[in-house]
């Protein structure tokens, strides 16, 4: 991930970002966003395959522990809203059910 | 993102996943977690900075019709789960409410 742009975080009223400074910190959410969409896109093909394996093998589709990982894995690092995201990366991952 | 390892989707149970290639593909998903996990961190502190200014200047902390776009887009991208994985992200980017 390219970090050329530094962000620059306002304290209060005194120090706000200038509008050029506010579209410059758009277009970065909207490669980020794309960053975060492809990185999703492909987690979620890696994951069906390995599930249509276990599948196939007669395993379950699942393996919880390394889900109870992630999940905490998120928490540790984004705090509150960790799990939910992480929960639809696995429900992702685990595609259409039947 | 490199892309080195290339996915292989088993069709059925005549050709699954060798154990090896289910360990590097379990590796290949730790990866993307954590390029996910590192943009999403990066993407709340760029919407925080934006919100400081908005706010400190009487604005809104919201732009809703750049949130729409952002559900609109992830929803085309991912289906039906997208709107709950964009939610997640515009959550984090407003920060803690007062």
């Amino acid at each position: 991930m390219s970090e050329e742009l530094e962000i620059r975080m306002p304290t209060g009223t005194d120090d706000p970002l200038s509008d050029a400074e506010i579209q410059s910190y758009r277009k970065e959410i909207d490669r980020l966003n794309q960053v975060i969409l492809e990185a999703v896109k492909r987690r979620t093909e890696v994951a069906q395959a390995i599930g249509k394996t276990r599948m196939g093998s007669g395993g379950t589709r699942l393996v919880h522990t390394r889900e109870v990982a992630i999940i905490n894995q998120f928490r540790d690092e984004l705090g509150e809203e960790g799990p939910a995201l992480a929960n639809v990366l696995l429900r992702l991952g685990r595609g259409k059910l039947g």
